[in-house]
């Protein structure tokens, strides 16, 4: 295992000092067409704008104003945590900035920080919610108040700011902020921690932009308090706060979704940073056994509405999934810093299946509507959200524009915009291209070796990625490409030579000369998928995977009105018609009982279940991406059919 | 269908002022030994006073007392509907007073009675929550005030008191409690509803103990109320109040379990005494389809952990049960006056369902530890509730011996201490009974007729119900007997004759004489049950019934360490030995992987799953009574078992 120490500070979301694999930055790495292009075109041309209208229109963004004018807490519009979404919008557009300059942006981007920056008091406390006559006091609430979780999207934000250039001011206020948090949670100081970990991440990468090691240092103090029983105890348990177990104990994650993986990404940077393989191990042990046994096909993680947490081990109702988008962006930090620190192909695995089954899904095709939570299964028709009032965040029912807790919309906006950089990473070997579109790379070597590639490919529809090396270089390097574990055959060229490839890391070593062309190829044939059987809610049921996406089949395009009409016969093939998979089944022989608990004496394993009638003609039951599921109005929907 | 006017006012729970049957009262019928006496007893001896202790220590029963102090809001405990807590307390000792006349315990009722009734204000408001100085304003928060919700409590608690006697000043408060809400919610008043029904059951009993029809029309106007939207939005949705449709053109109950059965009870009241059919077709026709779609194979509603609230159709997942004891309780509520209503036997099917394993399994055998919510299946083994302090309602853990919201508690104490009210009816043609036990029956038909009855049997655990008629009648009569759906074979005994009867209700029809015995034997021996279809969650397991009671594999009486480990192989046939059922299984061969979705191309109905490996040898899977889990400690178990 070795070590690159990072070079760069330009735009990128994580930069670990120590690490096997160094990301590229904004500027090095860009995305320059099909799947992810397009929805990155759409979070420019449309989401931003969107976000920024809902934090205008609920008042989020008015309440920096309010402060300033002294009209808090009486003016005071929506949640404890409602400065975060407006952090969260200013990281998205500064990585956006980075990702393609735009002067009239980047005004919008300085008047918000202009508000956001009075509100300020001189030790560099900044809240909306707390410390002024009439309101909490400052700190009063840490298990719900969100105070430092909000300071951590602050940061974030400013992170992205300092490494896409532009106005600074942002990165003064988040410096007074981590300032003031190091002052008042330090050794000496309060031994809390926030009922939402956010705050580790962001001060560890702050620590990275700054070279303040103190920053570090607090990341470090707030990850290792965790587990200790700061926090009150609630009705959830403290495990929804990850404060139950110290992280380097835990085995699993649990708790809240979104909460255990941030938190999982601070206790990350702070390993790579401190050099500590010890809580490196403890996390990489975690995930391990959470994508084992609590993860969905999806990607999704959570599986309980009530507190939007993990289940135990196996309990991954479609139904009722939460797979909430933030717990899947979380997850994608997760794992890329898994993925940095260890070079292991699994972790891209994971982050490809979230991004195109988690948060692909959430946002409409135009960009200006989210699924908070992500159902595998939709059994009543969803009702179409109000255009101008904020939805319950729980629906799992059609997209809503805005919701009165809006995590997801800007988390997904961030992502989009700073997606390039989780794609390419180097070492002193080479290049490592994780996951598949059309790109530019510019970048070079630890040693300066200059190396430019574009990447062409109609990735997922095709399975075949084309890598062309476009200068020559003095030394030779190797190109390693993923092979996705979905991917049941595989192979590469180069050279004028093919040879098959296993899933993993493949490579391709030599020095490369302009011109130059290696081929990847990729199985991207639809394939049938079961669950293991102690996932109960899912048991005698496939899923369909075709590349990197889970199938679903959507009434709309069905021959029965209700996807719960449909079984499948999985003995047969599926077919690909016009890029459509199709698969056999019939329509389900369900019978209507005043009782659904029927006796069944001499029941065998065969004679189970209502579904025994004539078997009915063959109909075709045709299977579609699950992230465009809801596009075209109310529908049932189910990613798990039942076999025959 | 014939009429019947009631004719007594003695202690029962409901009296319509017109139905099919009418319910006798706990003078007219005794439970005298067996299942339920024991739990009769123990709900005497140990949970009424178990309930007392915790109201004083948790200060829920000191609010009243901190009210007439002064003391109040500083002083106030519990949640803003601990008052009905108390309440409940005051029905099950009424109930209990009128099972078995105590002086000790009328003397605690008669205490806990003047430090309530010292606490109600002038004009009837009786409230620790609210109205006071500090306190929200009366009525100010329809939607989670639970003031109404309350004062139905107050007025069961008195009508339970008046039905059974004693000093009489609770009936008195009730009834300036009622006045007060006909004043301030009548037809000129307020057009607000309760966010949680009760008090509609509670005035329409009232008016029957009265004779006051203005109570029954206060609880008309209640019931056609819900469905209008006078309650706010939530983020649960309105259904969760039953305040999204009328309760005339609902088809199924929705939203909070309990809340959506206690509502029904109300408008089933409010239809008998009103003559209403159509009113009573609606709550007919809801109850069919919830019974269908939307109930446990315990009886037990609400698939939701959230909101508490019934899932869509066929959403009844076991390991994510909520199946609150209350809801069942609620249901029983519901089903009962169906039963009086219509006198069918379906409806008598359910309440006994819903009593062995819903209520049954709340109290652990001591009586004084409880299940809030009753799972179907508990993955990872429960931990000990402490026992000094209340626990958080949801944990599908150990029972526990108070909840910060301990609805449940008094609610299974009331339920017994009535429960022989719920099991037999007479009308002009004679006496049905509609549960088993040990009884006595002491009563007489509309005509005059004495009728005594006693009943000897070893129900559940023997299918044989003897009835022996103890006094000549100078004219014939007829005793009905239900037959359960449950028995596959049943024959009726009397006079030398033997003859089948079907499921439904069997009839002897004679002049009975004084020794005449009729003897009923069910088929209790146990049975395979399976699912329908559309119950994603338990595809491919089969449960095991025993007459009344669903047996479950609790993990300490199996030769594997956890449940999960169990398959059955519903082929060969169950065993009972020494009163244990025994199934035949093996030890899961389950594998452990990375990620839990393998490929399986070429996957058939066969072809799919994990547990392919080696059969291993056969094991016995031993099966008991749902109701007794986890008296032993902690452990694993499930109702559901997958099929080899």
């Amino acid at each position: 295992m070795t070590t690159t120490t990072s070079r760069s500070t330009g735009g990128r979301p994580v930069v670990p000092s120590s690490s096997v694999l160094r990301p590229l930055g904004l500027d090095e790495v860009r995305i320059t067409g099909g799947f992810w292009a397009a929805r990155q075109e759409t979070n420019r041309v449309a989401t931003l704008a969107h976000i920024e209208h809902w934090l205008e229109k609920e008042g989020w963004l008015g309440n920096f104003d309010a402060a300033v004018e002294g009209r808090l807490p009486a003016a005071r519009r929506g949640r404890e945590f409602s400065d975060s979404e407006v952090y969260k919008l200013l990281e998205a557009m500064a990585w956006e900035l980075g990702r393609r300059p735009d002067d009239e942006l980047d005004a919008r981007f300085d008047a918000i920080v202009r508000r956001v920056a009075a509100v300020q008091e001189p030790d560099g406390y900044l809240s909306t919610m707390f410390g002024r006559p009439g309101q909490g006091d400052r700190y009063s609430d840490l298990e719900w108040g969100h105070e430092l979780y909000c300071y951590g999207h602050l940061i974030q934000a400013a992170v992205a700011r300092a490494r896409t250039g532009g106005d600074q001011l942002l990165v003064d206020v988040a410096r007074r902020a981590a300032d003031h948090v190091c002052a008042t949670f330090g050794p000496d100081g309060r031994q809390g921690i926030c009922g939402h970990a956010e705050i580790e991440v962001a001060l560890a990468e702050l620590s990275r932009v700054t070279g303040e090691r103190r920053y570090l240092d607090q990341a470090a103090l707030f990850v290792e308090r965790h587990g200790h029983g700061t926090l009150r105890d609630i009705e959830f348990g403290r495990s929804y706060f990850q404060d139950d177990q110290p992280v380097r104990e835990a085995r699993v994650f649990r708790g809240h979704a979104v909460r255990a993986n941030y938190l999982a990404a601070g206790a990350l940077d702070v390993a790579a940073d401190a050099g500590d393989h010890d809580l490196l191990h403890a996390v990489a042990t975690q995930w391990e056994n959470t994508v084992a046994r609590r993860t969905y096909l999806t990607g999704g993680q959570g599986s309980h509405h009530q507190d939007e947490a993990f289940g135990e081990d196996f309990v991954l109702p479609p139904d009722r999934a939460y797979a909430e988008t933030c717990a899947g962006i979380g997850s994608i930090m997760t794992s890329w810093r898994l993925l940095l620190a260890t070079g292991e192909s699994r972790y891209a695995d994971l982050v490809e299946r979230t991004l195109f089954n988690v948060v692909a899904t959430s946002p409409a095709h135009d960009g200006t509507s989210f699924y908070y939570t992500n159902t595998l299964h939709q059994r009543v028709p969803g009702a179409v959200a109000p255009a101008d009032v904020a939805s319950a965040r729980a629906s799992s029912s059609l997209r809503a524009p805005w919701f009165e807790v809006s995590c997801c919309p800007p988390n997904v906006a961030r992502t989009f915009a700073s997606l390039a950089a989780y794609f390419v990473t180097v070492d002193e070997d080479g290049l490592q291209v994780h996951q598949y579109a059309d790109a530019e790379i510019r970048t070079a070597l630890p040693d300066g070796t200059p190396v430019e590639v574009d990447v062409h490919t109609d990735f997922p529809d095709s399975g075949v990625v084309t890598f062309r090396v476009l200068r020559d270089t003095g030394r030779d390097w190797s190109l390693r490409v993923r092979v996705p574990a979905w991917s049941a055959s595989a192979r590469l060229s180069s050279g004028g030579e093919t040879w098959s490839v296993e899933p993993g890391t493949a490579e391709v070593r030599r020095t490369f000369r302009a011109g130059d062309e290696v081929r990847l190829e990729l199985d991207v044939s639809p394939r049938v998928v079961t669950a293991d059987d102690r996932i109960d809610a899912v048991r005698g049921c496939v899923a369909v995977e075709r590349g990197p996406e889970v199938l679903c089949a959507e009434s709309l395009d069905q021959t029965v009105d209700d996807v719960a009409e449909l079984v499948v016969d999985a003995s047969v093939p599926l077919r690909e018609e016009d890029g459509v998979v199709v698969a056999t089944g019939r329509r389900a022989a369900s019978t209507d009982r005043a009782w659904p608990y029927p006796e069944n004496a001499s029941v065998g394993p065969e004679g189970q279940g209502d579904r025994t009638g004539p078997a009915g003609e063959p109909l075709d039951v045709v299977l579609t991406p699950y992230h465009d599921w809801a596009n075209r109005g109310p529908s049932t929907m189910r990613i798990w059919l039942p076999t025959a």
